[in-house]
């Protein structure tokens, strides 16, 4: 497949799909090293917290949707990508181990960039959801992408 | 020491100092399991890219500052943070192996919550620079944090 250039993208467009598995060695372990605190590391501070068990580190699941994300621009082909200019996100539900968490997307946004002529500002509001159904992150991403090459 | 209540933070308070030196087998083995683009996993690709080397995945970056924030904020006597409300967050320059990052970061507001009498939010604006004194990392946090309890 093709990657796709900035005249390829549309507002409206949806991408995702792609899951990821919480398994729970690999949560505390990317905990224990980025982000040791107890409601991370240790399920009865989880539960003191009023999460029930350890909950992930906003870290741990900022990873999992770069993967995912990655992931779901390879199954379009690849979108021609300069740079990354920037990104909100948030967290508005604790992930736990078990969890199956699916990537979803729509781009929102495409415009001319002021200073590159030869590209444009792509933003896209994405999302994980997990198997209820509930959104547990949700990002907008401006990125830089290449206008298709002139023959 | 003890944690900070909202009362304890204001508008213009600085935190940082703390440090990460990044390693070439961690930068790379961290994009291989969560970004595995050619650029930051492959010197080659990097060079091609016109960065000169791989560079670092933003997702472990983000790793990179989560820990210097959490161990920011426990020099700090630990703030009594009940929830991340989100984050903005960018990557103005690319970081590379054997880079030296530091956390910085600066209260901007500290408000009343309008939904948890017992809280507020505290707004902070905090960055990872690197030896040359080059912003690689920036971001603005909100949290919600408590109140002191009442004696």
């Amino acid at each position: 497949m093709a990657p796709k250039y900035l005249e390829d993208l549309s507002p409206g467009d949806t991408f995702g799909g792609e899951r990821h598995a919480v398994e729970r060695d690999e949560m505390i372990e990317f905990a224990r090293k980025w982000d040791p605190r107890p409601i991370h590391v240790d399920d009865e501070a989880g539960r003191a917290a009023g999460f029930g068990c350890a909950i992930a580190s906003g870290a741990y699941t900022t990873a999992i949707f770069t993967r995912l994300a990655l992931a779901s621009r390879e199954a379009d082909g690849g979108h021609a990508v300069i740079a990354g200019l920037g990104a909100t996100m948030s967290l508005p539900r604790p992930v736990r181990a078990n969890d199956e968490l699916e990537f979803r997307a729509e781009i929102v946004e495409v415009r001319p960039s002021k200073s590159r002529p030869d590209a444009g500002v792509v933003r896209m509001r994405a999302r994980l959801v997990d198997q209820n159904g509930e959104t547990v992150y949700e990002s907008t991403t401006a990125t830089l992408v290449s206008r298709r090459p002139k023959a």
